[in-house]
């Protein structure tokens, strides 16, 4: 498996497109598309709140009754959340446009919002920039690469990677897309993220690959705790690569597993690391824990603590916050069996053993905290299983983006 | 009931000093000592933390074996926690130090700390301070607020107060004082909280009352959801007052618990309208959901968002995030039904009905929002229960106080 370029356009036959549609946003792209010339099967995974955009419950049922599509179509500015009737409408009437402008049916067309809950959206920018979109379709790096970028909010660079694998014989590419950076905890959660394959695999296998990936990426990020009410995962694969039908948890399924799990990792990273007002990468590992599920759930609390996400911004190994953290997770362990270590590249501090601080170097943990992917490995001592989190650190800049998010 | 003066000190037979130990900050109180002239009767609830500090575990004990209480001794600057045996071993000479000094039993003396976690406490000052703590001891106004302040971590003011009432035609007084302001997340939660009585009432009753009492306030406050290994609240009951001993849940019992609600209550919201950097109460009232539980979880998942307190904090009418934090508390409702109110004072403002946004004037809501009390009302449709939660904004102060808590 090597990294190619292309992002959503790496897979035979994807295409994509962004326009400034001036939906909110002003001087920037905000509308984007992703267009497969071959029918897809279609996967997705969806944010749990109970209060769902209405983009989400039509992709929802794209995805869960139909299970194939052709194209997305994204915007950003407003969420089209909390919109109730007005704003399922705006998704209709937005699908139906690109359908006409693609020559295929609305209900192959997915729809992605983010932005501000709340606010209705202009229809006609929405359809007129539907139809632009379909006209500027390209399969390019650089098209790729401008779609990536129209899908931003408050994100400081795009998120985008593919990689391409041997499966059977035959080349498959496996890309993907994605934004965060506020609201994100995702469980699903305002992430958006698009991933676009030409391995030829049913649509069950896909879900299930995607639903499985999920877990240990997306869902091990957080950045404020916030989980949104639009987040969407969807992954299209075309089947254009020609590899022999995925139809079960065969090698050709893990081959291709491995290579969505690392385009879904990777833009996973990259959203943690680019949280609103984010200066670092914050990396929690649990490992020796007695179950998958509880090294997953300590090494989130850790990851999710204000506590913590502000101390690793002021540089200050106050390793007694991370501690606190795993202890009011909810899972049960023995505090006094706790070791607990720093990392940044190679270099690997003991902070804590047996639960109580280990008479490390103030200075030389507070160097390492100053990195900017900072590493924070927990030894239950419990078992073992590991799972690994990913965060940001808790600055000005999140109070101030968040404090005057609408203007 | 009335609001009296005297907080700790203003039920009879209590007395309070503070002393500056210089444990770790210079120049201020940082030694506090609540003493009884008689024995009491000892109730408390701690956090449920996994880790808990050594002076958890040993009041624990105090409370549950034993169910009488003489004395607390609380330190600031310095939590005991993670400290293994050289912790617990402080928490011993402290008690036996203060047991000397005021002629009870060690096992009668409960102990507080608050402060950084992991670091050792300098035991020769804790012993010298319970000495000098106990000859300081005085029942006054003056004396109590002392001690009030003396348990201050990065809290901007002092929190305590007293109310009386009558009991089968005695006066019973009941007060308190605690301190927040950080890792605040009470389930119990640091926050230390101590209350006095003279009441006469049982152990069981005491405990009972207090259990139930801290549901519905301090369990329902939230500055930054950390919930500390420290957090402790402790209710001491002599009898002093000489009203018929309370040892069922009949009229005596529902007056004093209405007094010792009033009071925790009162020391709640000031602990959340005092959060770290904050400079707003946000008040969340849910009302109409199904379940007594489901109307808590819902107000304190508002409070809890990260986005709802830094908007707050930008005096944002974004209540997108209000309805998201609803949205992912894990209660099931129906979005479509759910209005939304700001408050501040008398005037109250419809923001959302059934689901979207009502066309209220952005800003009139501002404004509103600029207000050092808000209160945020959300009404589900959905049954006859309601809860209300307290919290804070999201400020720059709070990043600021957390990134460099240590130095």
């Amino acid at each position: 498996m090597k990294e190619i370029k292309g992002g959503v356009c790496a897979a035979l036959g994807f295409k994509a497109s962004a326009i400034a549609a001036e939906i909110k946003y002003r001087g920037r792209d905000d509308m984007a598309m992703v267009y497969s010339e071959s029918p897809c099967v279609a996967a997705g995974t969806f944010t749990t709140n109970v209060v769902k955009a209405a983009p989400v419950k039509w992709d929802m049922k794209v995805v869960h009754e139909r299970g194939s599509a052709r194209a997305v179509v994204v915007n950003t500015g407003i969420a089209n959340a909390c919109t109730g009737e007005e704003g399922m409408q705006v998704v209709r009437s937005t699908a139906e446009a690109a359908a006409v402008a693609l020559g295929v049916e609305s209900g192959e067309v997915l729809i992605g919002s983010t932005g501000v809950i709340g606010m209705q959206l202009p229809e006609e920018k929405l359809t007129a920039g539907a139809g632009s979109l379909a006209k500027a379709l390209e399969r390019s790096p650089e098209a790729a690469n401008r779609a990536a970028r129209a899908i931003m909010t408050t994100d400081t660079h795009e998120k985008e990677i593919a990689y391409e694998l041997e499966i059977g014989g035959k080349t498959v590419r496996v890309g993907g897309m994605s934004k965060g950076s506020g609201m994100i905890h995702p469980n699903m959660c305002t992430m958006l993220g698009y991933v676009t394959t030409d391995a030829c695999i049913s649509g069950e296998m896909l879900q299930k690959a995607l639903s499985s990936v999920v877990v240990d990426t997306f869902n091990m990020i957080s950045v404020d705790g916030d989980t949104s009410t639009n987040d969407t995962l969807i992954a299209l694969a075309n089947g254009l690569a020609g590899n022999e039908r995925i139809d079960s948890e065969n090698a050709d399924y893990e081959a291709f597993y491995g290579a969505l799990n690392a385009v879904c990792l990777h833009l996973a990273k990259e959203m943690a690391a680019d949280g609103e007002g984010a200066t670092k990468l914050i990396e929690c590992t649990v490992r020796g824990a007695d179950t998958k599920e509880s090294a997953r759930t300590l090494a989130k609390s850790v990851i999710g603590s204000s506590l913590v996400k502000a101390a690793v911004y002021g540089c200050d190994a106050n390793w007694g916050r991370e501690l606190c953290a795993l202890g009011y997770s909810g899972v049960m362990f023995d505090p006094e069996k706790v070791d607990m270590y720093f990392r940044t590249g190679d270099h690997e501090l003991l902070i804590v053993r047996n639960g109580i601080g280990s008479g490390y170097d103030e200075e030389e943990a507070s160097r390492m905290l100053a990195s900017d992917h900072v590493e924070i490995i927990a030894d239950m001592h419990a078992g073992d299983e590991s799972a690994v989190a990913y965060g940001c650190d808790l600055t000005y800049d999140y109070v101030k983006i968040n404090g005057d998010y609408r203007s």
